[in-house]
């Protein structure tokens, strides 16, 4: 690594290409890596370069940096509880000379006042732990049972902040597991944010889903359209054409 | 046709051949035959022969012969608000010496006070009518429009009827069109029947499921299991292996 780069992080942490126009982002060697989650959910957003776009849960700030690259909107906020997690981000912002674009904010996101504070947006994105705390056993102090586990926020924690974040008409676009597609329609019915599309994303043909993305819209008329299904590997366990492509690999 | 089957039927009626068990159906020359929604959601459906069942909205009566084909539970009713189909179901039924067996019930869903005069039910199926009524120029003397529109009933109506007739723990289990399935999720929720499992119908490999079977129990806990999707046609546009199973072709 050049000594530009390494003067912006610490022993305990890396920075990795994204491999989308020179991006490159902070994290922690023993933590949280983004896996494909982030990469779907930043390709099934639909963003234009007017929009004003919230990431919630945002962690080390890929999903921002991810949108950034694909789509050039105006500004991205990371809205992101762990301090340490923020500061992070914070440097990973300055080290692609985005401190001016994307912005990191140290916020619980079940804090209504501080979110009242801030702006409406157009677009809501959020990658949330999908696993229920169900089990009670997590250590709050672990990182990576946060960022799996809802130990500091759960699903209607996450619809409700979007409910207040969002403009009229604004969309919210969530990665998940299907196990939770009736919590999420139940909850985003709850809260008027009206379930507009959705993608089954499945490791191969004949398998069933094991990840899925929601587009909502805050007040918009019930129609809910569902795409054609992606599948991850092909029958030979290698990546398909279309994650080759979502990738910018093909 | 024989003497013995044609004394069954009306001028304006066919006898279908099942091919299932020798069982046969009638249905009007030019109304409804019952189609791929009818076969796929009497192999989704999970019957007991001790089980007790109800098919809401039977129309001809499709589904209780084949349930009746398939699982030989102990008794069936089909419910139906249309007097003419129920007066032709019970021919089918005397047509196949079942009359002892498959019971049809001349009623209004949304009369509450008739539905808690039945017993309770360990199994409801239900393949509702699943176009919105919302156009509200549909003929309400139109039996094709009574079958796909939500004319004389709604999904509130089939899911609230439920609720009453089963049994704690029995299980409901509805096709329906995948646009439709955050008002499934919702109102399952609503009248405390928890959606526990979901499997998607995908015309071929790749393309948008266009239908969707899902199985919901009464007070049930919540967990929501996704199946392995099903195909209709291959790539060559022949049923698939899976269909011609269901179908008791292979």
């Amino acid at each position: 690594m050049n000594d530009y780069k390494s003067k912006y992080i610490n022993d305990d942490e890396t920075i990795d290409d994204l491999q989308l126009k020179g991006l490159n982002l902070i994290q922690k060697k023993d933590g949280f890596k983004f896996g494909v989650d982030a990469v779907l959910l930043s390709d099934f957003a639909s963003i234009k370069k007017k929009h004003r776009v919230i990431d919630l849960c945002t962690g080390t700030g890929i999903i921002p940096f991810l949108i950034y690259g694909k789509y050039s909107p105006e500004t991205i906020y990371g809205l992101e509880i762990q301090d340490d997690m923020v500061e992070m981000a914070k440097r990973s912002a300055m080290l692609n000379s985005l401190n001016e674009k994307i912005f990191f904010v140290n916020e619980d996101l079940k804090n209504v006042e501080a979110l009242k504070k801030l702006e409406r947006f157009d677009v809501v994105t959020v990658n949330p732990p999908y696993k229920l705390n169900n089990a009670g056993i997590v250590n709050p102090s672990d990182k990576l049972a946060i960022a799996r586990h809802e130990v500091l926020c759960n699903l209607e924690d996450v619809i409700s902040a979007s409910r207040i974040l969002l403009k009229d008409n604004g969309r919210m676009f969530i990665v998940h597991r299907p196990e939770r597609l009736a919590d999420i329609f139940t909850l985003m019915r709850k809260y008027k944010i009206e379930p507009k599309r959705v993608k089954m994303v499945h490791p191969k043909i004949g398998k069933a889903p094991n990840i899925v993305l929601v587009e909502g819209q805050r007040d918009g008329g019930a129609y809910l359209k569902w795409e054609s299904p992606l599948y991850v590997y092909d029958e030979d366990g290698k990546y398909t054409e279309e994650i080759n492509l979502i990738y910018g690999r093909a």
